[in-house]
């Protein structure tokens, strides 16, 4: 049996927790959606800051809607070096210990002392693709790509919830490395 | 028995003509060398230009010498992007019907109607090296990185000359997205 899914490139961008979107942006501030994202409820946002690390800056980082409880910037390994910060590999949400930057906004700016990633690619899978891969949250797979630039990605998460859409994301270097565009679909290894 | 080698990732760079490197820094221009490269004979230069495509310029491309019979500029796919050519990944020295663009020196500049790869991956190895890992020039291998963003690259050609030293290159997206810094030891599998 075929396990096959559609991957998707994430590029740069920043979650805002509501704290730190006042400050940046101004009290009580909303966010304004552009596009409705794969995963349910998340939305691309018209709204864009700037990224200060030791080093460098990155201007027009993209917002990611909805707020969330901490701010979390995710870049990729070419960004860390420009920023001046290591790329710590994580998993959404787990910032405990990473790097902080400066965070410019059209108000005012904030210096955070953790929250920058570089996301670990993973699996969003609703648990009926679960099943229908015969996978659990939490396990670990391989990934493999088509064509002339063909990998396997090893040590792949998957993540099985409720409200969560089947599709593979990986960085833009990754994406990049594999050769493949958003929607292309990659073959679910497991072992 | 492990067959392992290591890896350099390559950033951007451009190897010049005898007659573009004339057009660009004037008539009988030598090179500048600032550092040998890891393959016999080749150096990078303190010389760089910038390159613009239809959609944008990348700026202070370096060259690498010495120069060759063609013009070829190497670069990843979000550079491709950047300047707007298509991403045509290739071996080195196959450039018929790639894309051209517009090479600025500092004292004239070229308008190229071809020359722009994403360089295939591959691996260069001594006979000596082909003979230790029972492997030919034009094999296609496979190689596997290690750590928390372990790949298997699929689909690497090997390339054995008698000055050729042994190692592995990618460019700086492919590097990234195994998690491998230059020198780091990867491993070769034959299929």
């Amino acid at each position: 049996m075929d396990l096959k899914l559609p991957i998707a490139l994430s590029n740069r961008h920043i979650h805002l927790s509501k704290k730190d979107l006042d400050t940046l942006f101004g009290e009580g501030y909303e966010l304004t959606k552009t596009k409705d994202l794969s995963q349910p409820g998340q939305f691309a946002c018209e709204e864009k800051v700037d990224i200060q690390g030791p080093k460098g800056v990155i201007k027009g980082v993209r917002v990611l809607g909805p707020v969330r409880g901490d701010t979390q910037i995710e870049v990729s390994i070419s960004d860390a070096f420009k920023l001046g910060v290591d790329p710590v590999i994580r998993n959404s949400g787990d910032i405990e210990g990473t790097p902080g930057v400066k965070v410019i906004g059209p108000k005012d700016e904030v210096d955070l002392d953790k929250g920058v990633i570089v996301a670990a690619r993973h699996i969003h899978m609703h648990t009926s693709d679960g099943e229908r891969f015969n996978v659990k949250d939490g396990d670990i797979v391989k990934v493999k790509t088509k064509g002339i630039r063909s990998v396997i990605f090893e040590n792949v998460l998957v993540r099985v919830k409720g409200d969560y859409a089947l599709e593979m994301h990986v960085d833009i270097e990754e994406g990049n490395a594999a050769g493949v565009k958003n929607g292309d679909l990659v073959e679910l290894i497991k072992e």
